[in-house]
């Protein structure tokens, strides 16, 4: 049999070999016609990334197998359709995989000028979390000024950039989180409450939302679910962004309708080039300017050389992280 | 006790006297500032009708006792704010109750102009099914051309609107229903397909659109909640607007995230002054306009007089109509 490289060049990326993350030799991916392929800076880890690991979140058709859904990074070359990029722009990526890799390729829109003001572990951080937000409180559940959101698991990558968006856009914020170094961290970055998970979040929630709380973002699931759905209030939206906790629940469909709330599931990554190009694009025209102005920072719990991935993935496991883990390339 | 009135002139109204319908007679109402009182003309009769007078479905706060949530007739009076409407205009109006009168008062925005072609009975099918219709299908579901939804009792009030709205807006629509000679019907109205409900409804959508149905508008709840899902494509989305089977059901939130799907609990009743004014207006610009052309076409089974509103209730309850059964008032 002969075998095609795709590229003669030759990068380290990290593969997943029996649950571990090994660095290796593997080919330069070369990018399509309307794609860049970027020399990568830093990239962020997120939580998706273990689950890929375990064999429970496979890539979706035609994304890289390696692992990372987001990096900073330079851009290398361009394929022949693309005209809005250039090699040598600075840039940060949304990627459907292969951020942990020395380079990646990915749609040209999906890539956004990198803040000048942001090095490249901070802008690395920046988008596969303000992407999942930006589309799941704007696109999704219509936030708009005034409305009270919940965050579960508010000290996570997600949570930090959530409460920070809310606050930006004139609305206020409740988190739970592991810990209560993490409650006040959320707290410090402009929520207006939290609760430690271990003691009673939904009479807490309950009691900072008597009317009854308009958009819950939750990555825990069935455990949270019918405790969601009672501090909801009328027309409140809960969308369901990960199943921390499994995903067989019940539900009361009366309430639901006297109530009249929506229950949203959402992933990114499975989206098509177009819903990301249109994420994107607003990122860069509502978002973007707010790093710039100071107004959003990124929030980084540690950073790690790409070889340590797997004690990075093992920081995030035990839940010891505030905002993001990044792993560095050079 | 001193039992002021709040009007001298008395008017015939039905009464739910120990779950019969009884014609009493009783005060005629007073219009609010920004209210018109309307002699009815004909009412429609619609299954929420028949759960409140069991007790089950209590009026909203400050709506009429009185059962009735639609009309056609003629503004005999306006309150002092009232200046789109007059007294003598010919009106159909989408009610929070008070239909089964001689006259009734809504919010002057909660009534549109009755198409010149249309008769009374005729007009006074269209605003609380149109309306139900409206909101659900466009403003809860984004319906967009090319979209394929499901009617489930496709030859109810709001099935057989629902399937003339979504042909005339470029959408395939599937109904299941009670009968052969309902379905037979619901296809000579615009409906591509249907299914008997004593039959296997959910492996026939499956055949009708293997890529997943857009939109499901569903009063039927419980029982076909997980067959739904289970029909639902990516990013469908899951209207309950009845739950004439329970509303007790499991769910998994796994396949909810990975299909990107929403479930949306709705009824229009409760609904705020403002959300009613802004469906009533686009029911206006967009549905009337059809009726006036004769693209939509009023769907009436049977016509009773006042006096027989029990009568038409039982005709309902046997799930024997095809369309809607209207009152009449003279």
């Amino acid at each position: 049999m002969l075998i095609v490289f795709i590229s003669k060049k030759n990068m380290k990326a990290i593969k997943v070999i029996e649950d571990n993350l090994v660095i290796s030799e593997t080919p330069v991916p070369l990018p399509g016609d309307d794609e860049v392929l970027i020399k990568v800076k830093a990239a962020g880890i997120n939580r998706a990334d273990i689950a890929q690991r375990k064999g429970l979140y496979p890539p979706p058709p035609g994304a890289s197998e390696i692992l990372g859904l987001e990096c900073s990074g330079i851009i290398e070359s361009v394929g022949k359709n693309v005209s809005a990029r250039q090699p040598g722009d600075e840039v940060i990526a949304l990627l459907g995989g292969g951020g942990y890799g020395e380079y990646v390729t990915c749609p040209q829109f999906h890539t956004l000028y990198k803040p000048a003001n942001l090095n490249w572990v901070e802008a690395a951080s920046i988008p596969e979390v303000y992407a999942t937000c930006w589309l799941n409180l704007f696109m999704e559940a219509s936030m708009k000024e005034g409305d009270k959101v919940v965050f579960h698991a508010g000290a996570s990558g997600i949570g930090t950039a959530g409460i920070q968006l809310a606050k930006a856009f004139g609305c206020e914020s409740f988190v739970s989180a592991g810990s209560k170094n993490k409650i006040d961290m959320c707290i410090n970055l402009g929520a207006s409450d939290g609760e430690v998970r271990s003691r009673d979040i939904f009479s807490k929630i309950k009691s900072w939302a008597p009317d009854g709380v308009d958009i819950i973002l939750d990555p825990v699931g069935a455990e949270y679910f019918e405790s969601n759905l009672n501090v909801l209030g009328i027309e409140g939206r809960l969308v369901i962004i990960g199943l921390m906790s499994g995903a067989k629940t019940s539900l009361n469909l009366g309430h639901l309708m006297i109530k009249r709330q929506r229950i949203i599931g959402s992933t990114i990554r499975a989206r098509n080039v177009e819903t990301k190009n249109i994420v994107m694009e607003e990122l860069s025209q509502k978002v973007l300017p707010l790093f710039k102005s100071g107004e959003l920072i990124p929030i980084i719990h540690s950073t790690y050389p790409l070889s340590e991935s797997e004690k990075a993935h093992e920081i995030m496991e035990a839940n010891e992280n505030i905002g993001k883990i990044i792993l560095t390339l050079d």
